[in-house]
């Protein structure tokens, strides 16, 4: 059987999960067939260039036609977006694959838990850092207990593509269309990677922070008046509704200490996320710019022992290349299509899904809420 | 005129400033001519032997007796110890150097410093990492202006000497004679380079955490009755009364977003005080680890420069070696004391000095009541 | 019009570049059409197989039977077939990439050096590491003159696979199948980038290094007669006939002095290709297995700054994603084969040409007789 | 008894040694007393200075006057006065430590060693790295077998002050005075490292090079005649005869393969000295700019272990501070200077002594010879 995917979306995350899903049957021949079978968006002539570029069959202007055609849907478009097409898929019985975070609020984010629920077919949040190799790797040593018992989790994701107060305004910076800024975008794929590698968290203090309150719309976010107006010199400006940059302190299950921390004002940090943990018998560290490698204190040494995660008995690097010979950012896409894929193919449970996403959300809106009143406030 | 200089204590901090003063005549020829003068200590034995390896004149066994004898006394006791023998001095209008955290409660904190006031002779609050030349060296690029407008600060100090439950106790975890735990003995100094290098912290939120409540006694420190008893075969403990591990997220001065961290339980690290920066126009990275070397994201540049700062230009070397001979931790000592005694020689005004300190223990005091109430605290 | 590619060889190099063509149309949709026409190989049922996994049209067990059907001939076998598969195919007119080194001998290098200035197609030696964007990004700053006037170049490839003496017996070991060890499967990369970073090598003097004189022959490799044998205990060895390790010093033009050397006994490193050079304004370094950064020390800068290589107008990176998601090994492939076929496309100049690999293979040759007879040899 | 100590030269490394003298007393209180007694020089006016600043207790401008007075005698002049008043001394029966390399050529390290011999006293060539705690490891490491069986040695020391074609001219550019340029001022450094870590060079081949061939003459370098004829603008030059780096190949004894490079070209580099060695259960790497780390691959691990060599149980580490307060440059002289101190005071064996200051010597005579003859050389 061939697997029917439709996409929603088509720039940033749809070239990555096309690419992902054209890698499968060279890398992984175990995967279920798949075909790249409907593109959907609303710019018609992007929409078929991309469809053409990407490899897809069809295109579709509306969701609604399609998410009951296809053996899994893939919601890649804006947050606000990942709600009313995900939950009308899973009400048709189409497994679903969302873009993280899982929606732009928390009552949008239950009502697609429930859904999935109901439907009672796997669903995905895309958490791709789950499958990065070394961090597969880290936990598997934790489950071994290699770690010890866990003391600190310590998890950042820096970014600085909006240091410049000119760079211009995007959906990125709305309240509306995003829920939240560098907590939700960046701060999201931390608390999922704490959930995954340590626990859930119970309770949090959070600070957000918005550094500039506008900034420039560029024309092609201008709507098309006030570019008819023309005479005005005046440059245009939209308000900025998210946080430019936040920080957690948490305390997660089994009393493990928490700190968490995002920015999109690091200068010098382009895609930097780092991971560390304490434990009773050891330590590691974790990088995504250097994402081949993993730093282990191991439990009779001395230091960090910095380990080139390409190993033949590696997660999934079978698949690849011989050992030292690395990976980039898209091969978790891969293996995260892969692995969700065969669940769907197999009936298999599958991880990180909605519920793990609702999960996240939790965490995400308690973090807003702590700051909003200033105290710690429990992650229900 | 030759400074005497009358010294408490005699151990880890004993030998690194008596060290620091026995080596000024060779590399700081225009300091002032300084004379170990008298080491103050209870145990008569040892203090003899300590006095004879650290190169004093005299010993006495009541700090009273020596406060008004000398040019100037430093307060290298147990933090518990820093009030009464600190003020006494200042009374007798002795420059006094304490060591840090000034004072194990804001109430002794608030008397060493109208003291000083009063006095109004030099005083040093010892956080040493104030002279490492790579930090002077931050601070001399931020003063420019070289990173533009600080958005960031991120400071942790990380060691794992606690991290066994089999750890014995000592003062370190008694609240009465340490007042805090990581926060106080690690989180200080971060605190001060929070201050020195950005601006005070304005409010803070904070998160104290004790990982082993008791911890056993070592022979030498189990009261003589309960050592005479003997025949029990019970393992004598005693309660561990301050924080193992903090973290806070605070708002500087100017609305700079800072995280804190420290650990007595971070495997792996021994003495890992590390610090970031980010502005609108630079970026600098900062480990005591590596502390010859300074990182530093420049304006106009991509990444991270590794510059290290041991040429003959930078803060303080030109006393040393060429450039690449690196220094080592102890040399913060011989800068710090090279300026106190300076400055009580000229008359100029010293920094860090008891009003820092006492800066440091409001934000201290203030992270420990944060914690308590469960909300942000403002620092006075 | 589509290009057919006809390949010889299946194993890691036929996956590397099959994923590259394959991967062509989604990110370099300017490239020529390609079509994976046919696959060479001796193995019936493992080359079908093969070709079903690498998406080839057809299979053939005869170099002979495909050479003049396709526009574009890739040699990818052991170095002992580089020379006559190539050279009847160029007597086609086809063009050829040829796996490096390009032939396991100087005289058969020659033959295919003449052989394509015969054809006047377009040629390839597939010194894939010209095409790591941090490289070309180090190539044009050595261009532009940043670095200024070159002293030092210096690099190394360090691998262990054969630290091992019970690591098995491959074609790798046999001079005859091979040509050299250490030095023409790691050197001659080394060597190519010293080439197309600095400049040619004048003179060399070398030395060449076997640890283990024979090794285990595994099963499949076992002579059919042996095997049926059987009786005996002993365990069969084959005779390793070419170097572990080699270093080498060498003159470059303009009096660059440079030292090489690589192994397959180091110890920890898998893969590590690292580069390193010093000129009068500026120095660079750079390692295989942190691909994504370089190391560039700019004139009026005091320490390298570590650069990643992921920016939209570094070479080649606007093709693939935003800045800071790292791309892996295999994408110097995609590069390599998007120039190829476009200059076969279009006519244009392709480097590393077989000129480029007589070149190396001048180097290899003179490395290896400065080695045997004690003394520098001149390259010519 | 007080040993009572001469030191010929007072600037860099009369310093360094003044340095260690002084803080024996306070950090190794089991060494002997040693009085600063007699420092020797020329230049009356600066060497009373000096004499002050360093803490002797006397001057003397004729080393004949003193060899036979002290206890030890430290020759720090140029290489070219290493022999005369070292042999001096020795025949006096006085022990020598001097100043690496032991001599300016091959025949006067030969009388040095013989003096030695003759006079049967302890005798020292100062390659201080021997004394960096991590090195010191690095050797309990290799001899408990923890690598294996060593196979690749890899040394080079990288400096930049004369990357400046108008560095002014000094006498380490001199032959006469100074015997090479790199190669005897860094690479016996090296070479030193190798015979202490791995063993004795058996045969080499070397590659020396002048990239700048004369230098300017600052003033005080000036003879007085032609400052004083004053009436040219001609800007006085002096010729370079040593090399500004060297590169070596060589075969240590037990067959292993080694490389050796030093420079004063190599831009970004202030005092990098850096050790690779890869046998076959291990490899480390040691870099001097980060002398507290040494990296360890162990058996039956997968990568580096980066270990902060601060540890009480580390090579002299317990005389300092407690774990993780690093030591800088100049401990290594301390040590150093303990350990020849002892050797006298005891009598027990001193290494590296002269006859370690000759095999050195040796082997930098070698690759000269061979850098002229264009081939390989044997080491005596």
């Amino acid at each position: 059987m061939t697997l029917k995917v439709g996409v929603l979306g088509y720039r940033f995350m749809g070239k990555a999960h096309a690419n992902a899903l054209a890698r499968l049957p060279m890398f992984f021949p175990d995967a279920p067939d798949v075909e790249r079978h409907v593109l959907v968006g609303r710019d018609e002539a992007a929409l078929a260039d991309a469809a053409d570029r990407l490899g897809f069959e069809t295109t579709a202007t509306d969701w609604a036609d399609v998410v009951d055609e296809v053996d899994a849907f893939y919601n890649l478009g804006p947050n606000h977006v990942h709600a009313e097409p995900s939950i009308a898929a899973l009400e048709a019985g189409t497994p679903v694959l969302s873009e993280k975070p899982l929606a732009n609020d928390l009552e949008s984010a239950e009502r697609m838990a429930e859904a999935a629920e109901s439907a009672g077919v796997p669903t995905a949040t895309a958490f791709n850092y789950r499958f990065v190799p070394a961090l597969r790797y880290a936990k598997n040593l934790i489950e071994d207990g290699e770690l010890g018992e866990i003391h600190h989790f310590r998890g950042r994701y820096l970014q600085d593509w909006l240091v410049d107060p000119e760079a211009p305004w995007s959906w990125r910076n709305s309240e509306e269309m995003a829920g939240s800024g560098a907590l939700g975008d960046l701060g999201a794929h931390t608390i999922d990677l704490a959930r995954f590698l340590v626990g859930d968290l119970e309770r949090v203090s959070g600070h957000c922070r918005t550094f500039v309150d506008e900034r420039p719309v560029e024309d092609s976010e201008t709507p098309e008046k006030s570019r008819e107006g023309g005479e005005t010199a005046e440059r245009e400006t939209r308000e900025v509704t998210v946080d430019d940059a936040y920080s957690a302190q948490a305390e997660l299950e089994g009393g493990v200490m928490a700190t968490f921390e995002a920015s999109r004002f690091a200068n010098g940090h382009k895609n930097d996320h780092a991971i560390e943990i304490h434990g009773s018998e050891g330590s590691l560290k974790f990088s995504l710019e250097r994402l081949n490698e993993l730093e282990v204190l191991r439990d009779g040494n001395r230091g960090y022992e910095t380990i080139l995660v390409t190993d033949a008995d590696d997660p999934y690097v079978e698949h690849w290349w011989p050992p030292g010979h690395v990976l980039g950012w898209e091969h978790t896409f891969v293996h995260e299509n892969y692995e969700f894929l065969s669940a769907i193919d197999s009936g298999d449970e599958y991880h990180p899904d909605f519920d793990d996403g609702l999960a996240v959300q939790r965490a995400l809106a308690a973090i807003q809420e702590s700051d909003e009143r200033g105290e710690w406030v429990a992650v229900e």
